[in-house]
């Protein structure tokens, strides 16, 4: 029982402070055999690796991924796999301050509370920046996945930021990765939120987001009954994200509003011998186990406590003291989520075809 | 590591089907000398009880819990208790006709798909009946809590049925128990709740809801900075309970629309010499530990699928077959879940006391 | 994370204790589709079962076993397996005058130093009485292991009984469901046992066993590499039973006195096409993995405490008390420590099968 | 679950091959504000260390251990601690020619039958360099230790090599550290000690060995009754190391011996008020929970298979060959089982000062 670990089969525990010499993930639990090397990985750090556009924290380093284990000539050899990321840009002093003081809104204080020490600089261990090791490990397991389930795809994008929403009738899949917001939506729109964000941005202001993660191709009977449902694991997986403050599996807290006429994914054999649904509702999920249809998870992120605006808050000593956090921080914590979040569902369903085939076998519920 | 499990020190396991012979929670991890006996446990399990008022489904059992284990003259020993609870009235007639059926909505095409055969009868493990095992064993959370935390309070309530919302402003803590919906409103609020649901019932229609569930008291430094965060674990926690489509921590999806300068709790120090906070949008918990605060987690009910309005569906043999689910059904099962909730709640909360006092022992980090 | 649990994907949780109403085991993690049925685990809990021979105790219980959930129309439904055994035979009295007194080589003073109370009676959860429940999740496993490798043989034998030692060269596999003592010798042999048993038994004494338990049939390559080896699960347990002491692989403590060019297992293809061993120190595995040979475990279990012959100890009050164990107990627990071994190397095997499934998939390494 | 970590909460994963880049321990669940520092483990880094005398592997690293996380200011945060060790001195050459061949007494044919590939270069995982790791992490449970339980020593020492045995009429606790066998006997049997060793080793022969551990000083009450006894995650934690072939706590294999009037550890009142006990029969373990004596834990180690006497095998083409295995090997592998061994013992201690703390709190049973 690891509290800085999550997966069952397919196990990650991440490690590592936002200013120590490096951070990184130990996998274990990955197939044998599956190709890896640190440029597949590299491609999706280098999607969440702050720096690279004025959305996101001007921090800049380049996120370079080492294996250290695990990995046998491009293979995996079915040992544990370390991923180092080497820490270079820790502007420490940019942080000193805050060594005896609580910023609204962060973990500084519980942190205290807690452990009665904490690593102050940069947030320590409850920095965003952890989620690099998560977006390394995720990057192994959509190799395993792509061994396992060919065609299975998880993306991410964002669907709310503040006061922005995207249009779902304009929904384009082919965009998300045209723009700095992941939004699934055209070049006019995505002008408009880079507007507003930074407004915000010049008002020493940070705004939430809502996310949106797909995973596509997933094979129906994945998942398990009661305590670790495919929606549960994939509810804790994203809560697990920093700022992260809800989530929701299909319909989501909308289904509060619903009647059960509206709510039932009506079920008909297609011409491909499969079931389908008129709708999806559901999410992809039923009684904790996959439909065959879109496995669709939501999740919205609280606007960043690190602004220009003085907050009110206390010292350790208990005096009391106006903060304004300098550093550099996004002003949406939502875009640099999308990655991670692609990373901790591809995890989540990597975990749950190994344990299926693990408790089950062969898929063998057949229909028709 | 058992899927059927939930909690790290202090852990759940339940088992049993709606319609075998008996179902249950093996509880392990329960400190020793807390008093515990099966009087106390009903409590709670009259509170979740159908058959008791018009506006819940009238399968009518007693619901009576028999410990077996794990305590000795009216006191726990530190080994696993045993909780047991007979099923006494299983209609088997009613559900006989879906051997072959998938209802819309229901688990019974899922549990097909991955293990190629289920208990149908009531929906078998994917029954709701199975919460009861859980409100079992969230009441020996309870006394242990009481042991350790003296004051620290648990208690659910709904706040959204289908159209119906409560009116924050009127909030009124001591009504939620003196009506059927749970509701902190009074009993002229709760007559119309009840005629929205009783119209719902007679169009053969069924309703979603959201529900509430605070804890107060929790003392600051419980929890855990990644994977088992305290919102982490609460939020896997009302996931796996059935329906459930959303679960959020203190603003919640709501999050998304602020602004960094709105959602800030500011700090400052109360004349108890503690550490007190402006407003509680985070929910009392900032990076998985507790601030001190009430935590606040709320979730979203779907509404139940098994409706007597006919929805299309197929057979185990692929043919399309239009499904009405007679039954006796709870038009919205959002009244049910709240000891459900509660129990989760305290499960959570427990072990997660249990930890602290096992990583750190006296909590250590002063203010002040 | 149970205490009072084992096994990864096939994970058994038993809980109760020898004077409560009932004991039994939630089996998580089975398969789903295996045949299984009261009788099935009958005949194991039968072989287990005290009062059948004048060399075991003479409690007299049917320790029938019920199945109450996780089986359907008589096979496995893939969710939790809750196996109760009533506790029918409860002579209190026999053991009401232990509650301030702890018996030197039982568990009573440090249960009572760890919990601060404890269920006296008749030992309480420290009773060898908790491995029928083991029996029983043993049972659930050998049907599964039936249904993945047909084939796959488990047996166990005393080798040793204080004095008494098995001749190797007369080994006998057919004989040791013939004789009270389980071993693979004549009845000449079993005779001179049951002789030097009686005569310890009425001297007031008792005496320890080495019994050796064997799979054969499992194929190479099942098991993990370091702290979950096959080897390491196997040692864990053996050792969890009831006054085990020692526990050995293949060689056990005698690979010491060994050279290196003694003990190596030489290696040579067979005709099947197979890789052979000139010979099987290791006991069936390499590295924590299974070779595919004769998987060999051997444990030595010491006297049993409950003697009536006087021994010195204290009471609760720290006065001192000389101490003779009335009750009813075995002179020697080594005969029915063997099918309850048996059933521990059942649930061990079973769940490195489901592992390996689940990480690997099909075995993939060929040879030749 | 990781099948490459053990612990309950404080929890060890292991990871990295002996000629990768590096190896180290990802330590989770250790208590905050423990003191740790590079050099306080490097002392046990240096004892285990191979290259300081004739009588082991002349392989000669630094294993220099670094500490990446959890480490802020020299003491513990209670976030998770990576320990990283680099390789240095991987002679890559000396093990080329087994990537096609499989050792006799090696676990290359199991994992090549797991797998379907493995990290051939000096073992790979397999290779008893991952027990640097462990000794890593054995020195942060040390230090924890020391916070928690003052006092509390834990030694190990070799009983037995070969033919070689221990005088324990003359067991000397000083001379342990004296000798390069970490025997507890003066310089003359050290010296006969070399003079066998020095033998094999020219004979190009191996041979095995026993080893002692003790922790002196473990309070009573420390452990768990049935699955995660103190016993049982000892025998585990031994079992997991390199060439371990058998383990015993307290009397061990001999208890099949005795009879009960021999074997039980009579208990009376010392004059400090608390309980004592006139023999230790029992290892310091009843019922899986610490009485307060010495913990005794013993185990074999099979002579290393790495022999310069040829040996037959096979090819992974099935082809028959002659194995000399030249590299660097140690004679006999006990000798640096000590220290790791030390470190496991103090691992599972710590792991369960901490449970006891977590389930229990303060230590309630009172004697006298």
């Amino acid at each position: 029982m690891s509290m800085n670990s999550f997966g069952h089969l397919f196990r990650v525990t991440t490690w590592g402070e936002s200013h120590g010499p490096a951070l990184g993930a130990t996998v274990d639990g990955c197939p044998p055999e599956v190709p890896v090397t640190p440029e597949m990985l590299q491609v999706w750090l280098d999607k969440r690796r702050p720096g690279q556009n004025k959305n996101t924290t001007q921090r800049n380093e380049p996120d370079a991924v080492k294996i250290l284990s695990g990995v046998f000539e491009g293979k995996t050899t079915g040992t544990p796999i370390q991923l180092m990321i080497e820490n270079t840009d820790q502007r420490s002093k940019d942080y000193g301050d805050i060594a005896q003081t609580f910023r609204p809104g962060h973990a500084d204080i519980t942190y205290h509370q807690k452990y009665g020490n904490r690593d102050y600089r940069g947030g320590g261990r409850s920095s965003a920046r952890e989620t690099a090791a998560r977006v390394a490990a995720g990057g192994v397991a959509r190799e395993a996945i792509k061994a396992l389930v060919p065609g299975l795809e998880i993306k991410g994008y964002m669907t709310q930021m503040g006061e922005m929403e995207i249009d779902r009738d304009a929904f384009d899949w082919d965009a998300i990765e045209q723009n700095d917001f992941w939004i699934p939506q055209g070049p006019e729109q995505a002008q408009k939120w880079e507007d507003y964000l930074q407004k915000l941005r010049k008002d020493h202001d940070s705004v939430g987001a809502v996310i949106e993660v797909v995973a596509r191709g997933v094979p129906a009977g994945i998942g398990a009954p009661i305590y670790n449902k495919l929606d549960t694991d994939l509810a804790a997986a994203m809560m697990s994200i920093n700022a992260v403050k809800g989530v929701e599996i299909g319909e989501g807290m909308a289904a509060a509003r619903l009647k059960g006429t509206e709510n039932a994914d009506e079920i008909y054999m297609g011409n491909d011998g499969l079931p389908h649904y008129s709708s999806n509702h559901a999410g992809g999920i039923l009684g904790g186990i996959s439909t065959g249809q879109d496995v669709v998870v939501r999740f919205a992120v609280k606007p960043t406590s690190s602004i220009l605006t003085p907050r009110q808050s206390i010292r350790k000593d208990g005096s009391p003291i106006e903060v304004i956090t300098k550093g550099r921080h996004d002003p949406c914590v939502g875009i640099r989520a999308v990655p991670v979040a692609e990373a901790m569902m591809a995890c989540v369903i990597l975990d749950h075809l190994l344990l299926h085939r693990g408790q089950i076998g062969e898929n063998r519920g057949q229909i028709g």
